[in-house]
């Protein structure tokens, strides 16, 4: 997706070899416009399963307003967010699965309360980032735990070097990545060329 | 609002006298095409500054995908969403307000990084709930830091009995709530009629 990808060179800060922040217009400040767009791309790429998602999922907070605005092209589902606060896991309204932030180093747990995910449900999971792939792996734990079906996963920026995607399609998983970073570099972001996103599969994206 | 008293009525689930849960709809699973009519709803209450707004500030997470559509309705201005995570509050990147919970009982902090709040500019504070105000007071303390100014507060959701309208009116702030709930009593929700909801200004309401 050009836009977001020169958007990503204009205004992202890369911080080392490993950070990415974009927080000036996908997880702080949030471009509603882009949004809107993202989430046209996301039904392109999905194009084939437009009709068929019941419900989209994600994670709070900043999967929230990516997921709403995807809703809206994909003929309004419910969008259901995992939560992360932490309340009693014993609490038996809720499917709980454990997160591991690398970036935070430490362990947290997201939830979804038991009523807003059925079994038979087909579920579109979008999120805003993919690194090592630690949220996106809980919440398809909470997909399986309410015997619900992921029909895919759609990112807004993956970071393919810390290995997320491998570990989701691994899984049998079908991923789309709107913008893949290959590397970051003397502070420099280089993204996969589209013509190497051959394993993501071939969705038509003849608009790139 | 009157379809979103109805959802409420009809979705809502009131608990002793001080909890309404509406996480079916509002603040765990989204009804997207309810939150397109909610932003709708607020451009018509903030018709006179419709096109003044330079930024439209609300607090994560269930506030996110409410202030991101009423976006769409004011000219794309920014969103910019104050984060609850704990960092070091001696951070100079960021302002800082501490929020009292009163459901959970804890002090928390909200902050938002400097550079995307800046002095002079005009901000339409938007939140799914407004119950005891006290996130709604964070939001305006940072405003204040900031010295940026505030056209109006927009509330989804009041519950006018825990007093936070009163406090933001108080300190002569516009507050518009799309619903107002004078008192639960019995598990019933009771909404305050609408022909008493004179102090809060004759913006244009002849829709309802």
């Amino acid at each position: 997706m050009d836009i977001l990808k020169e958007r990503i060179i204009s205004d992202g800060v890369a911080v080392g070899t490993e950070i990415l922040k974009v927080d000036s217009f996908l997880n702080h400040q949030i471009d509603v416009k882009l949004f809107e767009q993202i989430g046209d791309e996301f039904r392109r790429r999905f194009s084939d399963i437009e009709r068929s998602v019941d419900k989209i999922l994600t994670v709070e907070a900043s999967g929230i307003a990516v997921a709403a605005f995807t809703s809206r092209y994909f003929g309004y589902p419910p969008v259901v967010f995992a939560k992360k606060e932490s309340v009693n896991t014993m609490d038996e309204d809720y499917y709980f699965s454990e997160v591991m932030s690398f970036t935070r180093r430490k362990l947290s747990s997201v939830r979804i309360a038991k009523k807003y995910l059925r079994a038979g449900e087909r579920v579109l999971i979008i999120d805003d980032f993919l690194a090592h792939g630690q949220a996106a792996l809980g919440l398809v734990n909470l997909v399986a735990q309410a015997e619900a079906e992921i029909l895919g996963v759609g990112i807004v920026i993956e970071k393919e070097f810390q290995g997320g995607s491998r570990k989701l399609r691994k899984k049998g998983f079908r991923v789309e990545s709107l913008a893949i970073v290959e590397r970051i570099e003397d502070e420099q972001i280089v993204f996969k060329k589209d013509s190497e996103v051959g394993d993501i599969g071939n969705y038509s994206r003849e608009g790139e």
